[in-house]
């Protein structure tokens, strides 16, 4: 049953582009899924593809823009005519018109705005952009079905006939006073299991979850995950219906959002992909090596300090790498695992009994790793004193890197920055210096170099 | 709106659960969402929160148990005879009821599901365990709602009030042959606005998307994303329809796979949260730790091979944290890309183009850390050669470590391992050993010591 991409197709493609045969190309892909002719898309190039966005049914290809990536689009987007965008919008979702309008530069959005036929999805568009980014608002949609409290059910259908052409799917059905305001819901089930001369005060739920305007992103992901809820509306300050956000919008954004944290964690910025210009590669990356390098020339810096080790125990100076990679790596588990559970809010407790927690584990892995050590100093004959030495500045180091893995991420949470930016690069570098200054010192100390 | 739940709401609980106020408690509980009820359950001990689940209604404590973290629930389940569990499962979904009993120990399955007064939901949960873990059938319910197509729509719209009335939400209406077969599907939009003598056949999708029961879940979210599906139908071999899955459980879904990874990464196996014990975040945490020791002790072990170099460069061995950073950072960078490239299934294009351009890639970010190198070797008044020799060595460390990063993913990808195992500490202690003996190597080369 599904469709299956392959070169040849694509190379029929561009054989029937390249001949201008546009209507042995409307044959080939008229029964094709939006999401497929999306993946054809990403396969051609721009001219290729904005030639196809031309000759197909709007309907399907103002879908198809949307799952495209924002390059892709962007670059199909500035061969397109402001007319011809405008014709694009007209068949989407007034959360999707006004993401792409968004995106296009500032001096044709007006011009876009102007061509739409429809003045009330030009009005909703407006609407929608002036809402802050990463709100509620912003992520809305305006279409919905809504019906007021003093009808009756039979007339509630004849409404609803009429309003859910607009309505790609109908979740559920919002009931509101006289001025608009929300006072509850109703679903499609219970509409058709009552009388038909019911009126809806009598037979909708009072109960309903909603957000405002103002609401951020991630709290409407929570409230939804939390409710297992596939839409929710959207009121403003006065308790005014304003739109609705749907499950497949906050799908995406929980996706953005662990894909973020998860390349930040592995020092790339800026959300990119594999498929990527080596230069927007480049940009997301180099920094965080050059912070990564910084780090490295401070280990330099502080092994000079205790050059004096060099001539009695060289081999401390062989063990730098396995001290840095301990405390990077013990870093790294620690924010993780606190940074997703301040994302899913179970890091709960005291702080203190954080701290116990986190030293006793740093202890346990600290005290089993020291013996691996102090075993193959042993095995390879290495002196029994450096050995426990490294052996207990590796676990004081280990404990320190547990500690500032966990709380530094705590500390910028409370200040109400990302910790994601606390994973990765930025605690590994600092263990690492943290780490190689604790190691030798601690080693001067036992050893007395 | 929201409910927040504070420590002296808790407290509260405690109290009348001491005090066995069971109306008391139903008063203060019984207008609260099974999600804020599931809250307060986490916050109580495993006593207290069993005396709540056998007090409270079971339509609100079966929906609450499932939101419930997988060791609370096991804990309160253990305290509930096979009859009680089994009044639990009669709530719930047949999805939710198998997963539940999935989790029970094997003696007590068989008696639970004898306890089940409901045979049609024992059968479907029997028959829902047969199917393998992670894939569709595992995951599907059996609710839906199925009409067939020689029926008429208004015998369809009676024949939906009685089938409703077991599904939380009709998200399609599924059309059978008389065999069962899956035909197609229909919206309660299209029902509502099809005339009443109509028969299904004329008016049904006869296009509708489905999976098998053997297809794997990360194939089922796959296209469930790609098509913007909020329930997709599940079928046997044969095409008859057996259960459908919601979005809901695809979230559920996509959420855990997407903190398995970031685990992964950050060196941290076994789906641990921030609040498990510290036996569990050991058992997940000290593996990884160890292969990081391995790692530094083949560095220990290959630096021993360049001794030599103790006397006359000793600034080398200062350089071996930067080096290993450098080569953990760059490994690091390149499969989390490549991971979520394959993740996202946008890796196209031939190996080969992916070679030249990872290697472009590593070589600018290489050149402008080595430039740094030199310009920091300069400042302090470092020997120009050896500046040059740790400059070009660190080069070739960042581009080598860049296509370990980005091959052994894909190689593993296409023996059918899970590339994630390749991010972080595999990477890193890999990359570790391989980036000292090169610099060490190409050191030496150039230095002739």
């Amino acid at each position: 049953m599904q469709f299956q991409l392959t070169t040849d197709f694509i190379s029929q493609i561009e054989q029937l582009i390249s001949v201008k045969d546009g209507k042995g190309l409307q044959e080939l892909l008229h029964e094709l899924h939006f999401a497929d002719v999306a993946e054809i898309l990403e396969e051609l190039n721009s001219d290729d593809a904005t030639y196809l966005i031309k000759l197909l049914e709007s309907e399907i290809t103002s879908e198809a823009l949307m799952e495209l990536d924002d390059d892709v689009r962007e670059k199909i987007l500035s061969r397109l005519s402001p007319k011809e965008i405008a014709e694009e919008l007209q068949e989407m979702d007034t959360d999707d018109a006004a993401d792409i309008v968004a995106e296009l530069d500032d001096e044709i959005q007006q011009e876009v705005i102007e061509k739409i036929e429809d003045d009330l999805l030009a009005a909703d568009i407006v609407e929608l952009l002036n809402y802050d980014e990463d709100t509620a608002g912003a992520l809305m949609a305006k279409e919905l079905v809504k019906v007021k409290e003093t009808w009756t059910v039979a007339g509630c259908v004849r409404e609803m006939r009429r309003q859910a052409k607009n309505v790609t799917r109908v979740h559920s059905i919002y009931v509101t006073d006289k001025d608009g305001k929300l006072k509850g819901r109703l679903s499609l089930k219970d509409l058709l299991t009552a009388p038909e001369k019911a009126h809806i005060s009598e037979v909708y739920i009072p109960k309903v979850d909603y957000v405002t305007v103002n609401t951020e992103n991630e709290e409407v992901a929570r409230i939804m995950h939390k409710y297992d809820l596939e839409a929710i509306p959207v009121i403003d300050e006065e308790g005014v219906l304003l739109g609705r956000i749907t499950i497949d919008d906050i799908m995406d954004f929980i996706k953005d959002e662990a894909e973020k944290d998860y390349q930040m964690a592995a020092g790339i910025s800026g959300d990119v992909e594999a498929d990527d210009s080596i230069w927007q590669l480049t940009r997301a990356r180099l920094p965080w090596l050059v912070l990564g390098l910084f780090g490295g020339l401070g280990s330099v810096y502080i092994m000079q300090g205790f050059e004096e080790a060099l001539t009695q125990y060289p081999i401390l100076f062989f063990f730098t790498p396995l001290i840095a990679a301990m405390a990077g790596n013990v870093g790294v588990q620690s924010s993780a695992i606190i940074v997703q559970g301040l994302a899913n809010d179970n890091v709960k407790g005291s702080l203190f009994n954080r701290l116990i927690k986190e030293v006793g584990l740093a202890l346990i892995n600290g005290l089993a790793l020291g013996l691996l050590v102090i075993l193959f100093g042993t095995i390879v004959g290495q002196d029994q004193l450096v050995s426990i030495t490294i052996a207990v500045s590796m676990l004081s180091v280990i404990i320190v890197a547990a500690l500032v893995g966990t709380f530094v991420p705590i500390v910028l949470d409370k200040r109400g920055i990302d910790p994601a930016i606390a994973t990765g690069p930025f605690i590994t570098t600092s263990n690492d210096i943290f780490g190689i200054f604790l190691f030798f010192w601690i080693s001067k100390i036992i050893l007395h170099f």
